[in-house]
């Protein structure tokens, strides 16, 4: 057993785009090494484009792919497994059964605390959690039936994002509404983009040196869909998101938080079925139209921030910006007086985290009076390594630039739970 | 005119209750002088009771009424009227016709920066405005006609709640929804409890020796309804409260700030018509659960905090108590950072902001972290002022309890305007 490799595939399930890493551990006690990782987009709107690297090397960079080829979760599947095990150059992946786990990332998680090896009966459940979250669920359960076809011998794992905020307490979880209807159906903060949370978690507590259990971060993940954490002593203590991934901070087509009662002056059809309903999928045109058609979109016709920040001499875009940072700020004062100001870490993380170095000077310049200050040379030049520091020298909490990898977490998650052995 | 006394009735209509102040103001320069204070509450549930205080002197105690003798708004204010015109002892109100002006709190005031004088035309756009707060307004445009009718030779005057709001920036009452939409149907942010934080803020800016338009003010106003406010150079910056008072801080009965989506799990007849609906007056079901039953009684079972935290052995209520102190300190934190720790005073109000000492001292002590410390000795005893200072000495802010007064802050609004000129 000690010798033999397992292959884990990491695989990230959109509305329309599949992403899969590849991973290998030689001996249980042995650390991930990345094989490679292909993504294939514009399923839905075909033709289907597929990028792929073997370990650092581009080897398909958006190849467009015939019109039939690609058309469901399904076939571009079948077209990534090809891939890895028709690559000369992969010694690790020769044939399908070489690959012993795929591990899914699910965004509602419901009640569970990690990671769960999929069954009849776990499939089930997350089938019934597709309700509280219609919009999100569903590609993700889509894959995960076509890699229990296409791949029968691996063991198949649901990642949740949702798990690790687990942790928040009851108060803060709890919606102040007739708590009879509440548990019945299930209504509470769950919080999502877990798995990223819990990579920055650990990298950060890696990179402070200090154990997991006594590390605070006020974290934020910004990008298409935009969220922030409180993590308390390594754990989860608030987030922005809630039921689903629509409240807290605003995204690309996301309202974010706003009055509960706004949705039915918007529309008087707010609780009727949208056109994406399908008979086992119940979505209204509420849900639709505060995930699809709000966010950035609805204040610029844009979701693409880098887009927006790029050009503020537009009034649109100055006030989708300025709106941004405001609402970001809303949580990072409430993060900073619920740790009580023991905070270790500010993160930025997410595509816009990573990359929008003149939002992270305006955010982090606000957080002046709490002592915190960044160093404006790194700032706009942050390297390449998972963690940058990007505050100045005597701010009272690091500033860090944190790039996640929710792929690797799956996949490490699967080794951390004994899986693999 | 300079010898010609102005009365002035400030008129409080709940949907089942209606509280007159009466004021004299002896000429245009002079402060107001209260006469007297009347109030009838369970007008919908009779018996209908009525207090009544004549200056400083309790006439009637919750005196029960007759079953038939109160049962509307119009009926009410017709008792009242009588009671001040009837009593001997109050030589200013001698004849319906001593009473000049009469102004009404209304909840929502829409675009209006401040008070108006009702005209048909006004009138008329407050029915429009309705529509935005059908819970809301409703009783307070019944007494505004019932006023017209039994005194038409008084000034009838608007004072709104959301007036005070008018200054909150464009970026942070703008929702992230579609803007065509928005625009359209006067979706933002508008927020409320203005009477109250326009009181606030210049009795605070006196009690300080400062000039209104330099200070800067946390203020909660916690009560049956709560909110709170960031006040910036004396003007609102941001409020808890929304498009209507459900949104931010839960209630008595309100929800506050729920994921948006939460409703449409809740009943699949969210968007349906409430039986509180009338053929003038939408109101959905959602409307209806997230107002009528919800925050503390949707938690407790009752609506009362002074109950809740008399006995926190409880399970309920101890959650209901700690989830209101968690989300009260998500706004403390906010404001914190948006006014960039420059805070003059940290301000307690309403009922429960007057009441709750061991409330303010949980909240404060949470502050600790941004310098902000309670005088436990203080806090435990305020006095009978105004304004009451509860902080320690070197906390980096004021902490102070303010005993609002909506209805002497309508008739000040009626003479700093010049209407009784």
């Amino acid at each position: 057993m000690a010798e033999k490799a397992s292959v884990i595939l990491a695989i990230n399930a959109g509305s329309s785009s599949l992403k899969i890493s590849a991973y290998k551990q030689h001996s249980p006690a042995a650390e991930l090494t990345k094989l490679a990782e292909a993504q294939i987009s514009g399923i839905s709107s075909p033709p289907a484009k597929v990028k792929y690297a073997r370990g650092a090397e581009t080897v398909k960079n958006n190849e467009e792919l015939a019109k039939d080829q690609v058309t469901n979760q399904a076939s571009a599947f079948a077209h990534i497994l090809k891939l890895l095990t028709s690559d000369d150059q992969l010694d690790d992946i020769k044939g399908n059964d070489h690959i012993t786990h795929a591990c899914h990332r699910i965004v509602h998680g419901g009640d569970y605390p990690k990671l769960q090896v999929i069954d009849s009966s776990t499939f089930h459940h997350i089938e019934q959690l597709s309700d509280l979250a219609p919009l999100h669920n569903g590609p993700a359960l889509s894959i995960v039936t076509a890699v229990s076809d296409q791949l029968p011998h691996a063991k198949n794992v649901a990642c949740f994002d949702s798990s690790f905020h687990s942790t928040i307490p009851e108060h803060i979880r709890t919606y102040p509404i007739d708590q009879s209807v509440a548990k019945r159906n299930k209504l509470r903060k769950y919080g999502f983009h877990g798995i990223s949370y819990s990579f920055i978690t650990g990298t950060v507590a890696q990179h402070l040196g200090k154990p997991k259990a006594e590390v605070n971060i006020i974290a934020l993940h910004l990008g298409s869909g935009s969220s922030a954490c409180a993590i308390k002593d390594g754990e989860s203590h608030d987030t922005s998101m809630g039921l689903t991934p629509v409240s807290g901070l605003p995204g690309g087509t996301r309202s974010g938080s706003i009055e509960p009662a706004t949705i039915f002056h918007y529309t008087h059809d707010a609780g009727k079925p949208s056109t994406k309903s399908s008979e086992k999928m119940h979505i209204t045109q509420a849900e639709d139209i505060l995930n699809g058609s709000s966010g950035f979109k609805g204040l610029t016709g844009t979701a693409d921030f880098g887009d927006i920040s790029s050009d503020l001499s537009k009034p649109k875009n100055k006030l989708a910006y300025d709106l941004f940072v405001d609402r970001v700020l809303d949580f990072v004062g409430a993060y900073w007086l619920k740790l009580g100001g023991d905070v270790d870490a500010f993160v930025f993380a997410g595509g816009i985290g990573e990359k929008a170095v003149g939002f992270r000077d305006e955010i982090v310049q606000k957080m002046s009076c709490l002592g915190v200050f960044l160093d404006k040379n790194k700032n706009s030049k942050p390297g390449d390594k998972p963690v940058e520091e990007i505050g100045a020298t005597g701010s009272k909490c690091r500033v860090l630039v944190v790039k996640t990898d929710e792929q690797l977490e799956m996949a490490t998650g699967v080794v951390r739970e004994g899986l693999t052995t």
